[in-house]
């Protein structure tokens, strides 16, 4: 079967009856197009928080398997409002919910890995002309037992229905028009991009995590089924995710930033082989992330050793290079979580040199002193100090002319 | 295995989760008297409602498949909740929805009938030492749909999971201690009764409805499934119903009373053979249910002919019988509302005579007028000018001398 459209609708986007009407005219539109439609939904707005809150009253470190069947029954009430509401215009229409729909998991319960989307039932659902509105988030494992994905993961779920049933596109639908070259909050010169590719994408998670689960873009990238982030309020074509990277692309894509980074620096370490492994091999086995990483060698021949860790591990990573410091022999250790990481992201930059020269000079212009670098092929990242965050952002904007098409 | 007991919590005892934490004590309680103990839960109170609103919301009357995955959700919810609180007093528990549990339905959404429970799968639990905690109400059919009981249907999956698993005694958790005399807000007189058979506790219906849903004892009845209502608030024994009438039983156990019938009459039908059966089965094709029937005979040969419906369906009965009149030949037909029924209801009666006279000699007594009449081996119910209902009840619960043990 082809002309199969997957829509996704998260939980701002079926906030009430009013909104799930709403939505069941945005898939009747769909059909009516001439497309076979799959339904993908989060619960409604609020309501997995408030299954969350109650589960936290009963005990404060839910037990995971209970937990998930707690919070996973938001998205079977919403899937069966839209249904009914497809219903009400005249589509035939059915709710599913993870077991009914074929979706295996593992069991790692609060963060399950899909195993299988079961095309068969999908498939015979469609050629039934029976418009399935599934239930994302949840999943269920060999032992029958309800898992659910994680935060966010009904557009993994969605991804997931999407490349079971080789849909031309996979829609989600969010309370935003889409991604921009960075976030209109902080600079209203912020312009929404049409076009961005997978990578691009990944590397702008800090912008468009508020969009799109990050996890669903690398699956959909995978598989190279092309997504799009588009408002369920009114929308304008959104932003198309695929890897079509040979169109005429800007440079640079967009300016993305976080704050929730903190800067760890281990003073004067002897600089002999193997002393970076050595440091955040231990880190690692906490299972703690490392971003950045800096290594400089003084003239001493020791190193200042800089990274950047979640601020939450800030304490965690600070602890274990203490019990560490001994056995380096290494000076001071330093914890700064008064900083941010600004980057520069385009698929363009490939090809084009110049967009670290014209990075750096642009914020030297404004005298914003910067810490750390990190470059990938597509992503120029400074770690600066947490008061130029905007002023950054804004300037590079400015600078690669953002807000032009 | 033997020393099995299952316990039912209705929704005010899970309203919260200080009360669900008070219903894991409960359970815990009876683990550890060294009893077997797997627990069916209600929705939390308000939220089965909750839900009904919001399908209601987005159609009026809603798709029956879907009205049942919406409604059913709460079950989950409080099932894994209490599953949680079992587990942090140290209980193995874990939480089962009808798929998981095999709980097998026909198909009739919104008033399913259990086909079959999965013995396996609750011994297998069992036998692990695991506190199985159900949700109620809810069942899947052969499709893999989910099914509900109709309203109050926990207490009926309680006792069918019972009864597939041979328990000893269904214990069904309310916010009262059990089955009253008659309704204590109409007379506070009225005495907890300790032990009731399985007929009385199906006469009682009206007043037992509040407590438990009757099926659920046609249920018990069938299988000689010993159930007990009790309080989940802090409870003396609770009712318990059984088979068991060779007990020295009182002669009368309460007076139950109902105002939600209407009294249906139709004057002068000619009294020829099969008239009954003429006005009654276009009624009962409707599938509106008839209660009490009095049929007189006067002596022009006619006959008035009068019946009680619920008032639900007086307005259609009475277009019914419109369009009967002329085919019958009969006189007028007459809808009154004002009435109300009372019985007294007793296992005794059966070997003892002068119930009914003390009962007419009661009312006549207060000078409250008789309308209609009927009579079963263990109740005798009569019709009276709603009027007079709290007095009926009252002048018989003292001439039964209830209040006395």
């Amino acid at each position: 079967m082809s002309n199969i459209i997957v829509q996704k609708f998260g939980g701002t986007s079926v906030a009430s009856p009013k909104r799930i009407e709403a939505v069941a005219k945005i898939v009747g539109q769909e059909i009516d197009s001439g497309n076979h439609v799959a339904v993908v939904v989060s619960a409604m707005a609020g309501e997995t928080n408030r299954l969350i809150d109650l589960a936290k009253k009963i005990q404060k470190k839910p037990d995971p398997r209970e937990f998930d069947a707690v919070v996973s029954s938001g998205e079977q009430v919403s899937a069966a409002l839209l249904a009914m509401s497809l219903k009400k215009k005249g589509y035939n229409s059915r709710s599913y919910n993870a077991f009914q729909m074929g979706f295996k998991t593992d069991s790692s319960f609060g963060r399950a890995r899909i195993r299988k989307v079961s095309e068969e039932i999908l498939q015979d659902v469609l050629e039934k002309n029976i418009v399935p509105v599934i239930t994302g988030f949840q999943g269920f494992d060999d032992e029958n037992n309800i898992t659910t994905l994680g935060r966010g993961g009904s557009d993994t779920s969605a991804v997931a229905i999407a490349v079971s049933l080789n849909a031309k596109e996979c829609q989600i639908y969010t309370d935003v028009d889409g991604v921009f070259t960075t976030d209109p909050n902080i600079y209203d010169k912020a312009r929404k991009l049409d076009h961005l590719t997978y990578e691009e994408m990944l590397e702008l998670s800090s912008l468009g995590a508020k969009v799109l689960q990050i996890r669903s873009v690398e699956f959909a990238s995978k598989y190279k089924l092309p997504l799009r982030v588009l408002s369920s309020f009114g929308s304008n074509g959104g932003t198309l995710i695929n890897s079509n990277d040979n169109l005429e692309e800007a440079v640079v894509s967009g300016i993305a930033f976080t704050s929730n980074e903190a800067k760890i620096t281990i003073r004067k370490v002897p600089d002999i082989p193997g002393v970076a492994a050595k440091i955040l091999s231990p880190i690692s086995d906490a299972g703690i992330e490392v971003d950045v990483i800096v290594q400089n060698v003084a003239s001493d021949n020791t190193t200042d050793f800089t990274f950047t860790v979640h601020k939450d591990f800030a304490d965690e990573t600070s602890k274990i290079l203490e019990k560490l410091r001994k056995e380096l022999g290494s000076g001071e250790i330093e914890v700064d979580l008064d900083i941010c990481k600004v980057s520069v992201v385009g698929n363009g930059m490939k090809s084009h040199a110049g967009v670290a020269s014209k990075m750096f000079g642009a914020l030297a212009d404004e005298a914003i002193n910067i810490e750390m670098i990190s470059t990938s092929e597509i992503k120029i990242s400074v770690v600066l100090e947490e008061k130029y965050k905007e002023l950054a952002v804004r300037t590079l904007h400015d600078a690669f002319e953002l807000d032009k098409n």
